[in-house]
């Protein structure tokens, strides 16, 4: 394998489909949204997308089986609805910058060819959240923008880089002349932070017009508070620890002085 | 040289052969697997594989002469058993991502040449072994899997690893339509481990109705003991202080608050 | 996208153009000067550079919109004027040595089929600066060089080394048969530095007979001097205590002696 | 410049040519070597070779021009002599694995058009050196080797590996049927050595038949001599520093138990 290549494992017609991409990164926020959504779904499988820039590694699964490291496509069928869904997912982005354009490029490429005309993009964004993560919205076009601020997104200010595959894909859209819009929910980024998840699919139920059943999602964020909660204790300590030691430091030099 | 090359140094009809790969890697279990095996057996010269991605160096050998770092495809003719055997070791893993990947690509193309069917990559396991090493298993083929376990080897739990050419030719084995499994030493690493290597040798024995006299194995676990011994001591030496660093260190914290 | 790549935005004729180029590197005094040149000269839209080897995140702008790193190309017709100016920057200079030559070679290739027969890199040169800022100058023809010492720019010292887009400009430019010059400001390099991008439009105007108002630099300059000032005692106070630490070492090694 | 290229400046034919190569590395003793011979034999501008694998700067030159990294080949026509001499040094190393590659694979396509036969590559070899340094030789020809061992150059010791170009145009030569020989000068490679510089000058004498003043090398010698005495005094007083630290540390911990 010297290019990234996709398999393709169903041949299917789809309507006016969107495509919503996750990828790992910070809080694992788009692979969690969009794993969700397609368990939820029952989304089936599309196709399979192999990289020479995914780490040199296999992965084993329950049967005793090994496979590569691979991004999926699945595909809903959204009967009565206005758009098919397709969901892209992985183990891993690519981890040169060259191969961060390939894959984006290879995936627009097989866009392209399903007429997708539309696609959402998803990711974290680090923040001290206290109460929800709030969803800052980005997007290459007016409408789409419009209707995620509709929706309870927030514009997001000037300035911020959107890294990895989620922001290539929204930056290369515009190229293929395809609609997309970035989803960035706040996480503090330590751990997968099933809360910023949540906050991007209820963004999306409205954006998409779709109804999914969030209550696995509530018990995911339940387990996860305490976990979450212990992390900050010890940040906080480690906090305190540095502005002592701070301290010293300073007390030391003045001594020497 | 631009790409990995394989130069053929005999043509050779081979009977349903097997692949076993072994190379440097945790214990080097991989590599004194193949080695050991292929000199008991006096496999001979099949082929040399040669990559830009291995590190660039050559290395001095014992007639004052030099040569590139490379991979070396040996076999033996199992005369009245089932399988051939191809054994292939080298001195070093590719580099990058992308050599790792082109690879175990020019390794797949040269087993398909020679009709193999199945694939035994070879590595090791990290684990603080204090008896017998054990052996782990992990196989694309259900069959392969269980001609394992009878073997002795045990199923590898899942989420694992398994990083390199050996997961790597495992991976992309099915794409080629072979069988392959992956065998993986128990080993602490951080020596040649000719104990790992005896365990994964007595394992292939039976799976592959071979006979190998150990006896020289047996001596060089023998001397690697001793050694192995005063890295264990010199091991527990540094945990003992660290945690004695780390007392210390909270005490200074304790008395700075 | 696999390559760097132009998209031409405006097709014109350009009358013996030359290109200025500047991206972000010590104390941005090549971006600051294309910047403030481009913008005072009300300079058009001419192509985008886009390349695989920037890194790879996109950057949210007013709108709300994002978009790829990338390289500008603007021009201006210099009415009355010798030559039209064609004025290259963009977000940031490739990540690798082999995506720095090939943006280099990509540049000169649009820069050739504009017809431009002389090339002006420009660049920041590490000093300590007291007072004014000089300006360096290196080219690979005697003519350009000659024009620039008498616009005021001082002659590099051998051996100096001018790293990224702009050193690697003017090294190919000869094989294209282009004149080229490479003018360094001297800089602190910690921050933007637009007193170092004064001291070089200042040469530029005389050498190019062009006429630039500078007042909207100057308010730069006066903002920044603070800023300025103020990492200067941070520094120093810095060396002195880097000083004291050496002391107190030095002091610990005699007593333990 | 996608590739590695060279430009070649004269047509000339040679006469049984030998090619000595010798680039910055251990001691800089390759690059010394190819430098003073060049030089004391007026040997003649061949080829230049570019490359994108240098590093990405150009340097000033004394004529305020800027210039590539490069390599150069200068030529010596041995008149009455059995072999004309082609000499190829340059700035640097190629900056990764397959720049490596790639270059010695381009200067092997170089020596092979102009009927090199034979190659000699030179580098350091890293010893503490109190006396003459002596010259180590790794051959593909066991009449190479000999030639050199009758100059009084000694054979390596198995397993030495030899880095960068020097060991890669020797690994690679046999794939071209030519005979190749390293000399490795010992060196303490901490700074440019023309001790070990001269050894290897010594050697090649023999071994090419070739008559070459050294006392302008003698000069160097003598000057390099008080600073590698200076060296030397830091680093005694380095290693004395450390051990006292050890046993400082060392206490410290007997202490803590």
């Amino acid at each position: 394998m010297k290019r990234t290549t996709i398999k393709e494992l169903t041949k299917i017609e789809l309507k006016n489909p969107v495509l919503l991409e996750g990828l790992p990164g910070l809080g694992m926020v788009g692979r969690i949204v969009i794993r969700y959504l397609s368990k939820q779904l029952k989304a089936k499988k599309l196709a399979r997308l192999y990289s020479p820039h995914f780490p040199y590694y296999v992965l084993v699964n329950k049967k005793g089986n090994a496979r590569l490291l691979h991004g999926e496509f699945f595909f809903w069928k959204n009967d009565g609805g206005e758009n098919d869904l397709v969901f892209f997912t992985g183990d891993s982005q690519p981890q040169t910058i060259e191969g961060q354009y390939e894959m984006a490029g290879c995936i627009l490429d097989f866009a392209e060819k399903n007429h997708v005309k539309t696609i959402v993009t998803i990711g974290g964004y680090r923040k001290e959240v206290e109460t929800k993560p709030r969803v800052v919205a980005v997007s290459n076009s007016p409408r789409l923008l419009n209707e995620s601020l509709k929706a309870e997104a927030l514009p997001s200010s000037a300035g911020n880089p959107i890294v990895g595959t989620a922001g290539l894909l929204l930056g290369l859209a515009k190229f293929r002349k395809m609609e997309a819009i970035c989803l960035l929910g706040e996480t503090r980024g330590y751990l997968p932070d099933p809360r910023a998840a949540k906050s991007i699919i209820e963004v999306l139920q409205k954006m998409l017009k779709i109804k999914v059943d969030t209550s696995e999602l509530d018990r995911e964020i339940e387990k996860s508070k305490e976990i979450v909660e212990r992390m900050q204790e010890i940040e906080k300590r480690r906090e305190k620890y540095a502005k002592k030691m701070r301290r010293v430091e300073e007390e030391k030099i003045s001594y020497i002085s």
